[in-house]
């Protein structure tokens, strides 16, 4: 593996956009296989139960679709030592179905070196995840610690 | 399985707390997949690579804690047909460690009938998560669609 092309708080500059590549389609066992495991409710554990559900449309967990954004942020802004999130404010427009393949927009909101540790800088930034037709189907904002460089 | 003990948006009175059961301990290895699946960076992928990170402790992806918490909720307030997640705000005060028991308290703050839907209402709550010492873990402010009763 290639060492990777780390991005620290001076590259983290309020109005810029990173974006991510597409992961591979998501595949219906993966949205039953988390939903079994930490979201099983009738929407996520298949076509049948969903048609009766709330919703009514087969789709992925909420949780899957920011653990899977998780994973696009970590590979599209990858952090020496890791990101330190404080915290995070979500939305889900739009359900997350099998075939769906996602794809993250990461916009600088603003950025700050830290009061209390000078060697950090504070970022917040904004995600947009994308189904292939462009359409989001979640929004957050992030706020993280982020190294400076040197 | 035994029928569960669905909860509608009449249970959901504000001020009203509901607690769950704990999870059985979070293992090490537990934290290891979710992290190289969703969260691959070092604070989260193993002692030797954490002991270097920013954060310097081997933990729990916030997304690893936030699905185990959704799961704590699907099973305390179970809804007929699947609760409608709008949006949520979430913050992790503290890292989850291999071992950690983690458990869950709602607490209702809004609740009130969907204009656009009479048949729903919308409720606003709560969620602390805490492991074993008591100490919470994740803090979450959720609002959702629930059926009402009849």
């Amino acid at each position: 593996m290639s060492q990777p092309d780390y991005v620290y708080f001076e590259d983290m500059v309020p109005g810029r956009v990173l974006r991510s590549a597409s992961l591979p389609p998501l595949t219906r066992e993966a949205i039953l296989a988390f939903a079994r495991e930490y979201d099983p409710q009738p929407q996520h554990l298949g076509e049948e139960s969903a048609a009766e559900s709330n919703l009514g449309v087969f789709c992925a967990s909420g949780w899957h679709t920011g653990s899977l954004t998780m994973r696009l942020i970590a590979e599209t802004t990858p952090i020496k030592g890791g990101g330190m999130g404080a915290g995070l404010e979500v939305r889900w427009p739009r359900p997350v179905v099998p075939g769906d393949a996602l794809r993250v927009e990461i916009e600088v909101l603003e950025a700050r070196v830290s009061k209390s540790r000078p060697d950090k800088g504070v970022v917040t930034f904004r995600t947009t995840t994308f189904n292939q037709r462009d359409e989001p189907v979640q929004h957050c904002t992030h706020t993280a610690l982020f190294p400076r460089r040197g």
